[in-house]
């Protein structure tokens, strides 16, 4: 807990007063005109094209495959595929989901390296063709499957300069890739590029230089052992503003390109997989405040309880590592106070910024609404079945 | 992560011939006889009543208010109505639950002490009479929405030798609860009692003595100031078995209960609220080994992926807090590895146990079933709704 000899450092730094701008007008209107019962997400679809637009643009000619676990919702798959984007499953759910709302098979990837034997002979039965893999045994699994699957191997990075460095539950060693390309060339398969995944939130488009720098080590190496690989993914972590500046999305995207063509070359095939960097911003949480306390009238800091945890849809704030813009009806001129900000439920984890609190408006009080910025990428997925008695986290759809 | 130097001391720790005898013959039954198709919780009801009755005779007079939100199963909630137990609710999702399946009102508290007004109005007209607190916007709430309502006020226990020690989330000090309870008393409601959380697991009656002398300390400071209070909730923190021993529930209870009579005498009415002390141990989730692999031929430790994970079942193991004892049908002989374990989502936190690996059978496989014991508490109302495609944990009763 903060300490009360610490709180001078946040009195220049007015949270709300930085995200005036990121509600949009169909979302204003929607939320003025909505007496709201429990939290509720309103996600723009018309932000999501323009967003679509902006990654494209700047992607070129690569492929875009949006990662679905960031948001499933039917809404945006649908506005999706009116798009012209290709997708990234993470297991037979998605790629029926997809495929449900019109998806063509030949647009989805199944891209979890971890897959059940029998949802790849479903995929595959599917017309899905192309799997992730990182390790012998998918390979035989996959073989088995879906013989004669094309597959792309899944390396690891071993150092990220990203928000949130991923560990090694996914991807191998160059020299790990390298044995699997030759397995999978004895199995039958068609081992058709690499992936990787540079880390999520990298702010700035020089963030990916290192794991650029890896994969063409890697592609280079494996060029030099006879495997003729043909595709790259340079997977997801496109950035959304979580508060710290982030580039003009077609710009970002264009120096991102820049730099691997620079070291791959103009005929090897790119794929991208965005997920919170498409649909993050386009969603804004309207939540109600429960309660305002203090448990002593000495603790340096008061509390702020929402009706949304941790549980019911904010998961990302474990280890405080996404801090969510937080914008209310206050006169941005009346004096912020640090809060403990945490979720309704009885659970004690259930606290959502505690090691560095939130600043709020000194007057917010239970019943006032707060609207939660830039929180349409994993959120309504991670929210549980009813941790609590409380209902799942509600969407509707605006644009 | 670990590394090589550091595994010689697992060697000595085979987890999984701790836990032979932890599923029960209905449980071993059922799963012999079925072909599961995702992961599954396996819920014996016998092993439950069992449990109440050693719980109740060991807590004698006080009343037992079963933690609706370790397990809201219809199942569960039914079968401790009809063992006569009473009801801690967290929410109106929870109080609906409760009297849907035949529980009286009286039997039922409202024990989250955030939240919604409308929801403490909602409670009050369908007869439930006791409501919990810590804060004064809490108490004009209560007063405006259910008028002379009994309140228990939750005090902070500051030091706790549980093994999760709950922050202060919840609970007030000592002057703030006798600040409140001379403003309830203003406000027209009755202030009956106060209540406390010492912690989750508290695998030693020992480990109660502090909240208890905390809580005699306001008990007594309550009575100097002219409140007759005569209900101690001493809340939850029964123990389930994840490894280190816990002792046998009668005594275990019955020692606690000899402690409160010892600081608060006979006339004073005693309320428990077991949740995982009840539940957990009746669950056994039945899971598949998706993976096993190596990243790097070098590489200290294998990973095992399981088809479940963080976001559909196994929440608590965030900061690997709980560890979950695990079964295979591999022979007890067979050497063990240790393993770092993962679920199945393409989410690098999906990581349930790095910091400590798990010792399993070094010819683990994919397709392997594994048991996961003392899994009925807290897994199946954490799932997701469905994160990465994979829907929410399964769950079947036997017994």
């Amino acid at each position: 807990m903060l300490h009360a000899a610490n709180l001078a450092e946040f009195s220049a730094v007015p949270v709300s007063h930085l995200s005036t701008s990121a509600v949009s007008a169909s979302q204003d209107a929607y939320i003025r005109a909505t007496r709201f019962e429990r939290p509720t997400m309103v996600f723009d679809l018309e932000m999501l094209r323009r967003k679509y637009s902006a990654l494209a643009e700047g992607l070129g000619t690569a492929s875009i495959h949006y990662a679905v676990k960031a948001n499933p919702a039917p809404q945006v798959i649908a506005t999706l595929i009116a798009q012209g984007a290709k997708f990234d499953a993470a297991s037979r759910g998605e790629i029926d989901l997809c495929l449900s709302l019109g998806a063509a098979p030949e647009d989805i990837a199944f891209g979890n390296t971890i897959k059940r034997a029998s949802d790849i002979a479903h995929a595959w039965k599917m017309g899905i063709r192309q799997f992730a893999a990182d390790a012998e045994d998918e390979l035989f699994k996959i073989a088995e499957n879906a013989p004669g699957a094309r597959v792309i191997l899944r390396m690891r990075i071993e150092r990220s300069q990203a928000d949130w460095p991923l560990s090694f539950k996914f991807g191998c060693s160059k020299r790990e890739a390298l044995r699997l390309m030759q397995l999978g060339s004895i199995l039958g398969l068609d081992i058709a590029g690499i992936s990787f995944h540079a880390g999520s939130q990298l702010r700035e488009a020089g963030m990916w230089q290192d794991a650029l720098d890896t994969a063409a080590d890697l592609w280079s190496a494996a060029q030099d052992a006879g495997f003729a690989l043909r595709i790259l993914n340079i997977g997801g972590g496109f950035p959304a503003f979580y508060g710290q500046p982030v580039g003009n999305t077609r710009d970002y995207c264009a120096e991102v390109m820049a730099s691997v063509r620079a070291r791959f070359g103009d005929a090897v095939h790119v794929m991208a997989e965005p997920g919170r960097g498409l649909v993050a911003e386009a969603g804004v949480i309207v939540s109600e405040v429960m309660l305002v306390s203090k448990k002593d009238a000495d603790d340096p800091l008061r509390w702020v309880y929402l009706d949304i945890g941790m549980f019911s849809g904010l998961a990302e704030t474990i280890g405080e590592a996404i801090r969510y813009q937080i914008e209310t009806d206050h006169d941005l001129c009346e004096a912020v106070e640090p809060s403990i900000l945490a979720g309704p439920s009885c659970d004690s984890m259930d606290v959502l910024y505690e090691k560095t609190p939130v600043m709020l408006p000194a007057g917010l009080r239970a019943g006032d609404q707060v609207r939660i910025l830039c929180t349409g990428a994993y959120t309504t997925s991670y929210s549980s079945v009813g941790f609590n008695g409380f209902p799942p986290l509600d969407a509707v759809f605006v644009g």
